[in-house]
């Protein structure tokens, strides 16, 4: 098997065709991790959430990695990660424009609010908020087999 | 879109069937997540790796969080999360039992040596160590789309 590094526009490509990651947060020494849908709009990750775990846990901590992969099978693989500082748009003067990016990334897709907004819980937790990672790193790996 | 808690049976069931998972650990606030394949036990998750960042970080700060999913789409998908302790199963004394087991896992699976073993860097990074996650809590996620 033969393992690349990928390049930081290798990385940005597998970004751009990828909506699904994973990603990592933690407080006091313990991580967690879930899946979230993205957008990347070349400089920025964005994202919504309903107010849950993560969001309470990197309004404390903004530091985050988030995986993207694409695992074909155990030789073939293609993983990316993001290293960099989560970024609440809340303030509708201060983040007008990043607000309105993300929108328009996340309206191209139908019900583009779902699943973030279906969770059980208090109606004040049902608002979706939208936020973005600051990437301060991105590193890649691609793996192939050559033909035998 | 209808979300169910998973039972642990249910979790369970999800971890016994599934062998690709992420794994976030973390040290001095910044966590760090990257793809494992691991082995379900009914008690452990078994995996092993070469010396790399994620086991230099674990074993200053051995708790974890590891996320499996199942993602058809947005609509229908399983997450559990795993959360517990990574313990390197080193000493062949303490841990013989344990070892044959995972080691038994993994030679079901052609090449289970792959790709852990496959990084480039010095000669004595190549040799994979054995590591089981002990298993402190779990918890998981069904959504699903009732028929319109």
């Amino acid at each position: 098997m033969l393992i690349h590094e990928l390049s930081t526009a290798e990385c940005h490509e597998v970004l751009h065709r990828s909506h699904l990651g994973r990603l990592a947060c933690c407080r006091d020494d313990h991580p967690y991790v879930v899946p979230i849908s993205f957008d990347f709009d070349g400089e920025h990750l964005y994202s919504f959430s309903t107010l849950g775990q993560k969001i309470v846990w990197m309004r404390e901590n903004p530091h985050v990695c988030v995986e993207v992969s694409d695992i074909v099978d155990r030789f073939h693989w293609t993983t990316v990660l993001v290293f960099g500082r989560y970024e609440e748009l809340r303030s509708p003067d201060e983040h007008e424009r990043a607000r309105e990016r993300a929108r328009g990334f996340f309206e191209q897709r139908d019900e583009w609010w779902q699943p973030a907004a279906a969770k059980a819980g208090p109606i004040e937790h049902h608002v979706p908020l939208v936020y973005r990672i600051v990437i301060t790193r991105v590193s890649g790996r691609r793996a192939d087999r050559p033909p035998l």
